[in-house]
């Protein structure tokens, strides 16, 4: 129970509901603004709880029988009034003055209704309207202390952003599932045509252009004279997935650094960040966390984090592989190496390790063709996936390979790539990195099941409201 | 001059050369990398300058006359030494060891030679070496310190940052200059194609998608539960223009708060923010900026900066025109009312103010749908420019159109902006708000005039290489 002590104030100070909760006077005069999540009627006045977004918890207010009309559920208000304390010891206000700003009318339109919980699917058919939902605003706080908390550890650990293009000519692995950008607008393309057979999509940029699905070839790029880069923002997969762990628009960390000598170095980066980047998630989100998981009773705050000062276990692929291949009566489809490790068989991985572990020294094959072969055998890569209970992968990365003619010998597309050549030939040095999915790190952390409802505006095959 | 003190260490301390170089004990065996910008033979030994990309400062290593061979410009090389202090007082590196990582064949092929500036416009010929050039690197260093300090800032007040999306179905201001997306793959699109008449971009969203030219709409959205929200990511503009402060693809900062009542509200976050950022980023990046404007004999750090402590004039569309029309000899087409303010008359405004200024009160006409109009003066609306000299506006923004009747009435697509109108309908409150160009903010403070060399991978029409 918290204490507080009664002053007596002249002026009305405005506030918002976090920093109103955080006052420790009695008779503070505040003036403060906010939405009615709940209203109770008693004998001689009326409870509201109301919040704004700045944090987790309601403020109590307390109004005369008189404002019902005023506070509806859902309604937009401003109020005056003095700070109290309920029987419970809890800061409240006592309201003075009571403005209502915007009425919401419960005409069967607006989704939600009072004291009453929703599943995420339904409060993901009105995206414009989930910021009034307690569950979302805590995992879009926890979002935004994510996001800052990453940034501030890599500036503070001498890591530059570089922001890689969004648009590009480049499609980085080759893999098809991207989408193709071009203007809009057909007088445009018109003004601008060369000639009678130019295609549609080259007039703008000259050639087709895409939206990105990795940066990290431009990264490479930058690391060859900045050294410790990275770049944080959305990325893009047209792909037919309706996964937990799949939208078409996400985003992705992705951090090179020059002058690494094994896959060790790159394996150090990403795990000190990340235990780092949790501990301090863990201090500043952990209020939002519990209000995310408020309805799930099995969820403990303490065992859920638990895997933060663990070490987390580095096997081999052919490691990793024979303990599948042992459990394989676990498995809904028999395992099979040329395959590699499937979605069940990761799940099945960090349930091993009762936390997250790294497979590293895959088979060429199944890897892109910037990772470095080993030299004592060259049909392995120095690659990683990083793998963690409940998603799979998060992150992967590797060195890559530094040796100009090995590269150029599995280079995809030797004229587009020229100048990602270029890097090997004029002043190369060995780099290294990672990408990390930003959104399944965040599903991680919150314990939320679909990656649909950890990013504000999801966009999935037949789904791109607003 | 520096005064260091002697020690006597056993181990190298791998170091970056920023922190090499803040080093204060001589005798202090460091390891540092980094890539060759300068070599001087002297009588017994070779001196050269080298950099990794941390600092803007050189690192001068002295070697042996045999090391020739492996401190060519353009190398990357690793080194093992001492330190030292050179006749000026500067710290310096004897090397005990010299290893060569990369040559850099000079072959004509590699673009850059030592101990020569080049042209911005030839340095962005090749993108992917960009970040072997001193300035260019300097530009990163100081786009990287603002994008922290303007996300710092805005964190430490409040403001929750809100990935808005990249991919939607919405235009925002119709202006019609926007990209259209569709995945790639033909395979794709005939899988899930669902009747033959369906058209290739309705397939995977159901319906046609763009390329953001606006977070604002759904920042509104999110305002209206989060209160003080802002986006801050890449934004796209399909405009056949090639002007020096124009990109296909650019980062701009949105930011929207709610229940704010007055126009000055809105003018007041900015030029808070403004000056706090501004003030930030002149005391972390001023070295940088001087690195950038190093062969510009002109420029003058403290005089560059000297708009940061006056007051910002706010004049209303009617004083700013009569001012223009009052000094129409001064512009090389006559001032037409009607026609807003040109790029030129915005230049004259701000020289006119000398530093930063607001233009208020525009004619409805000249802005968009969504600004609110005056009560006393319908014609009128409540919207700003914020217009700083050398780049004209680097911001705009308005107080929202808060009547339901009277945004239904303006609203460009009833039927596809229906959800934006709901805001109004259900707990609606005033918001307002501001997009801040990011680019040419980093102009105006750099002193780059070009736009294309303020952003690692510049986007224009015909030019989208990498």
């Amino acid at each position: 129970m918290i204490k507080l002590k009664t002053i007596f104030s002249r002026n009305y100070c405005t506030s918002s509901i976090k920093e109103v909760l955080t006052l420790n006077t009695i008779g503070q005069k505040v003036k403060t603004k906010g939405w009615v999540k709940n209203v109770r009627s008693m004998k001689e006045h009326l409870f509201a709880d109301i919040n704004d977004g700045s944090t987790g918890e309601n403020l109590q207010i307390v109004c005369s029988k008189s404002d019902k009309e005023r506070v509806g559920f859902g309604s937009s208000i401003e109020i005056k009034g003095v700070t109290g304390l309920t029987p419970k010891g809890k800061l409240e206000v006592i309201t003075e003055e009571l403005k209502l700003i915007g009425k919401c009318p419960l005409d069967g339109k607006y989704p939600y209704v009072a004291r009453q919980t929703f599943a995420p699917e339904y409060i993901r058919e009105n995206l414009h309207f989930r910021s009034r939902v307690s569950s979302f605003n805590a995992m879009i706080r926890c979002r935004h202390h994510l996001t800052n908390i990453i940034n501030n550890y890599l500036y503070n650990n001498g890591f530059i952003q570089v922001n890689t293009p969004i648009i590009t000519g480049n499609d980085c692995e080759g893999a098809g599932e991207i989408f193709m950008v071009k203007p809009e607008s057909e007088d445009l393309l018109k003004s601008m045509k060369r000639n009678e057979n130019e295609k549609s999509e080259d007039i703008f940029f000259d050639h087709k252009v895409f939206l990105t699905v990795s940066g990290q070839l431009h990264l490479e790029s930058m690391a060859h004279g900045l050294s410790k880069v990275y770049t944080f923002g959305p990325t893009f997969r047209a792909e037919n997935s309706k996964s937990p762990i799949h939208l078409s628009e996400f985003y992705m960390l992705e951090l090179e650094q020059s002058f690494v000598t094994t896959l060790d170095d790159v394996i150090d980066t990403l795990t000190k960040m990340f235990k780092t980047v949790t501990n301090e998630f863990l201090e500043k989100s952990s209020n939002e966390v519990v209000i995310i998981n408020k309805s799930n009773k099995e969820f403990k705050l303490e065992s859920h984090f638990d895997w933060v000062e663990k070490e987390f276990p580095v096997m081999t692929f052919q490691e990793a592989f024979s303990l599948i291949d042992k459990n394989k009566d676990k498995f809904t489809k028999p395992p099979n190496i040329l395959a590699g490790i499937s979605k069940e068989q990761e799940h099945f991985l960090a349930d091993y390790c009762q936390g997250p572990c790294f497979v590293i020294d895959w088979p060429k094959d199944q890897k892109s063709f910037y990772m470095r072969q080993k030299k004592e055998n060259p049909e392995i890569v120095e690659a990683f996936d990083f793998i963690v209970p409940r998603i799979g992968e998060v992150a992967g990365g590797s060195v890559r390979e530094d040796e100009f003619e090995t590269l150029r010998a599995k280079i995809p597309n030797e004229e587009a790539l020229n100048w990602y050549l270029d890097l090997r030939k004029y002043g190369g040095v060995t780099t290294g990195g990672f990408g990390l999915g930003f959104e399944r790190y965040l599903q991680f952390l919150t314990n939320i099941t679909s990656i649909k409802d950890v990013i504000p505006f999801p966009r999935w095959p037949h789904n791109c409201s607003m």
